[in-house]
């Protein structure tokens, strides 16, 4: 890991996110699958933040996987839309890490997408492992 | 809409799904934005096995938007997995149609996700509108 | 590898490829960048065929990557479209593996795309290896 | 369109692109079908500095659809890369619009890509037609 850590930690944070031609569908609105991707980037910028590069924890073997994911989609969000992500820590204890998300589009100031999704650590056999402590502080 | 509505509909099926290469990450397994993309490979079958042909309902004007996803991930898939999805049709009222998914890998008898889908009919505009009626039977 | 191979090689093949929803863009075509997932369909198939498996030669070590992509968009495919992928082996030598792909639509005998890749075999490193015996026969 | 075009064309730009997870195949590379996704990025970004902004052409009617596109992978791209997409307008006439792409990682100075894609224009049917004028320019 390349930086250090913060002395607080950080709790949220916001990302602009440029809707790309091929996310969206013949709807002409983005693709409700690929939201995921959206708070995937989300949650490791807000750990780049902390001072922790996933990137580098997955190559050292923490996997973290994504067991739960809840979207509700509020409206529809169009190609070349500029919007923003924000992503905050939810509820975390020793084996789960909650995240939750909102997406928004300023230039309407409409709330597009609301979401959760729960990680957890699983060894390379896919058991589950207790959170490494840093992620639960 | 080309083919005649069954008399009694079908409310529920199986489909095959091979896992392609793309679909997988540097943990050797299906990114989880993917999943979505089965779930509604699944429910376009099942309105095909009841009559009805999703693309020509779209070219008529009926728009159905996906409002909510939930889903479980219970154990990875892998690349070239040949997985079971069965989609059967959940609680659906005037204006929320409901799916309800399990993806299973017959090789290991495991259950990979279980989701659950809300589906609204929405006009151009964007606004509400009550599901047509063949498909609240 | 589970299969014995062929005594002769299996030189093309053909498979059925079912447009998915989230594969068509705002154009209501298939966006440019999926063909090349499909064109990797055509050939994990053609290899099967002759009595291989990508997925056990890439976890016994074995990576082949591509390194050149040509493809050419002669007709729109849409959602829902049944295509007809033919994948056929072209001209390979020792470090470079060819395939030819022709992507039609039979319900209109529309060739919707002619396209090529080559492929070459790397070490963990990176670098070029000799193909192994039994591509390039 | 918003922006009024800039005086003398402007024939090339570069944007950053940060890799996503979602992005990168079980190899631990960029999977080759995305690269395709990056250089629609990079015309678009393109267009927009001279002035022009691509989805309102498609809305007022205009659809470029592409014709051809060559890709050469030259080093592979890894998740969380920081990379630099350079987008220059090739050789261009009244009915093909050629842009050529080069990909590459400041970090070790390695070209990952170079590619060149074909854009033409099609009325609502598909026929071939010139392209406007300030597109040749």
């Amino acid at each position: 890991m390349q930086n250090t850590p913060a002395d607080s930690p950080v709790l949220s944070c916001q990302i602009p996110i440029r809707v790309r031609y091929c996310e969206v569908d013949r709807q002409n609105a983005v693709h409700h699958s690929r939201y995921a991707v959206y708070f995937e980037m989300g949650r490791t910028e807000l750990l780049r933040l902390n001072g922790y590069d996933y990137k580098t924890l997955e190559d050292q073997g923490l996997a973290l996987v994504v067991v739960k994911l809840e979207v509700r989609y509020k409206a529809p969000a169009h190609y070349d839309d500029q919007l923003i992500l924000t992503t905050r820590k939810g509820h975390t204890d020793r084996v789960r890490l909650e995240h939750l998300y909102e997406l928004s589009r300023p230039a309407d100031n409409r709330i597009i997408s609301q979401a959760k999704t729960v990680l957890v650590h699983v060894d390379p056999t896919g058991r589950l492992q207790p959170l490494p402590h840093f992620l639960t502080t």
